[in-house]
């Protein structure tokens, strides 16, 4: 049956999110002790793909609750251009699934070479990216065989918001992702309502996703998924940049994502839902209370992503079946890509 | 006539570029001077639209040329979640061709308040974010008429390059630049071929646009130009990325402008064309030789992010004409945008 794979593991994330939080918490407490000691003077995530997009998150959370500068390293400046990175001190996280993509395992081992203290997040703990750092933390999430990441993403966002929150030191924070698991399968439980989202949308060829802050990293990652199993070309802006000039290619019915959760970015995202509204436009808003894509309430702000990516992986899932697709097999990709 | 102010823009760029790498030498080497005492730990550039994507070409240049870690932020880790940023001793950049973004003018400000050096990049030497920063570098572009910048974006580039090179001591590299004007005005000589692509792609609704290193911002500046200005649903992916997923959604004869400059992306970017040709999709070359965008040849790979946007800025301009749209005023758009 098509699709098969990929559902299944979507609807394991409670389960793999309860698994990996508990397994990895005593780890991650230590490792956040240790971080505290050295007090790192900057961040640097690296991934390609999903694990990217968790890490766009991971750089927001570094940034607000510890101030600490954070970015997204570019791997070809190491392995195109053969930079040797002045990061002695820095704190680099390599994530991947697989542990196998050749450009992160490079640029984690550069990195360490040049005295920065590197973790891998990865599912393989004997990996060549695992091999490669001072430390791992391990997703859990058992064998990933659908092509499109989903469970090992939500894993991910879990891990890095548990260290951040641990070296943040917020109690509360850390606490609240013991209701992850349930907050994920409130979301799943909506799965009949978003298929009947994706009839409505079945032939679009074109979308914008959007949101800001914590969420533009889901906007990123449901963008990826609508594009490698729904075939839709589907593009992920942030919100403050969609309005300085993408939004002119916004006509009547040109469908637009919207993440967004109550909060910080409420208001800004109000002002972005009115405008696209004003254009003709139609937004499809992932929200509590009564929007198209419908997520639990009262969730922390900072938790937000591990929820709200769901009802759009279910979306982008029943957008490939309507099309004819097999969500399990996307034409042209491979589990594991190898660029230097 | 439409699209008069743009098209007078995009022509102005050699002279533009010659004045701003003649007024700002002077200026530009007197803060190099004084960076390379500093030594910053690290570099941070903050930006909106087209500054932004000026910014990301200036993020792999500090990170090549200099070994220094080089990232772009999120200003809304500042303006809506309040953070402090942890950057005493950092370089922070603020790029804005008004200098009147209210989002980039107030992390400027937070980040020289956190004991950041701060440089202003902007047309307006007494704009707010000029105000906001230890020293301005100008860009001399004159007054910017056209919502959809051009001029100002290479001139933003040359300063960014004149200055990492100055940084870095590379007096070959910085001779180079005098080579800019000329290079673009040949570039421009292409305009005619330019428009026969034009002609051919006049129905595209969609497309993407890739490239890997120095010119992933000349990617994204274009997929920007082509959204703007002809509303074409123009997505941006690094070559890596697109390998890694979103490979899926190119079809048969879906259009994917590749910029393949000669130098270290070569070789993959070639594989690139023949995985994308091999699927039946039309690759767009950018590049020198015999390609459908013709760009000259021997430019100091670092140099070619300055001459390659200038076939995409011919070619988003000439497809919003022949779709009978005017390039100089997009719907939906102010100059300035205001977001916080």
């Amino acid at each position: 049956m098509k699709g098969q794979r990929t559902i299944a593991e979507i609807r394991e994330q409670p389960e793999v999110l309860a698994r990996v939080l508990d397994a990895e918490r005593r780890p991650v407490e230590r490792l956040a002790r240790h971080l505290r000691r050295r007090h790192p003077p900057a961040v640097i995530l690296t991934a390609r793909g999903s694990s990217d997009n968790a890490a766009l998150y991971g750089h927001y959370l570094f940034e607000t609750l510890l101030g600490v500068p954070a970015g997204l390293a570019s791997p070809s400046v190491v392995t195109l251009y053969g930079a040797k990175p002045r990061v002695r001190g820095a704190l680099v996280i390599g994530l991947s699934q697989s542990g196998r993509s050749p450009d992160i395992v490079e640029y984690v081992a550069t990195a360490r070479a040049a005295g920065a203290f590197t973790i891998a997040i990865t599912n393989d703990g004997s990996s060549p990216l695992a091999r490669a750092a001072h430390t791992t933390l391990l997703l859990h999430a058992g064998p990933e065989r659908s092509v499109a990441a989903t469970k090992t993403y939500t894993a991910q966002l879990a891990l890095l918001s548990l260290l951040v929150g641990e070296i943040a030191g917020e109690r509360r924070f850390v606490e609240r992702h013991r209701s992850l698991p349930d907050l994920v399968e409130t979301a799943l439980n909506e799965e009949s309502n978003v298929r009947k989202v994706a009839h409505r949308y079945q032939r679009m060829v074109r979308c914008i996703v959007t949101s800001r802050g914590y969420n533009f990293g889901t906007a990123r990652e449901a963008a990826l998924k609508l594009k490698e199993t729904a075939y839709i070309a589907a593009e992920a802006l942030s919100s403050a940049d969609l309005l300085h000039g993408p939004i002119a290619v916004v006509e009547r019915r040109f469908p637009v994502i919207v993440i967004a959760p109550p909060g910080r970015v409420r208001a800004h995202l109000s002002s972005v839902i009115r405008r696209l509204s004003s254009r003709g436009a139609e937004p499809i808003v992932v929200s509590p209370g009564r929007s198209a894509l419908r997520v639990p309430d009262r969730i922390d702000e900072r938790l937000t992503p591990h929820v709200y990516i769901v009802p759009l992986q279910l979306l982008a899932y029943h957008l490939a079946l309507l099309r004819g697709f097999d969500p399990d097999r996307p034409r042209g990709l491979r589990k594991v890509t190898r660029v230097l």
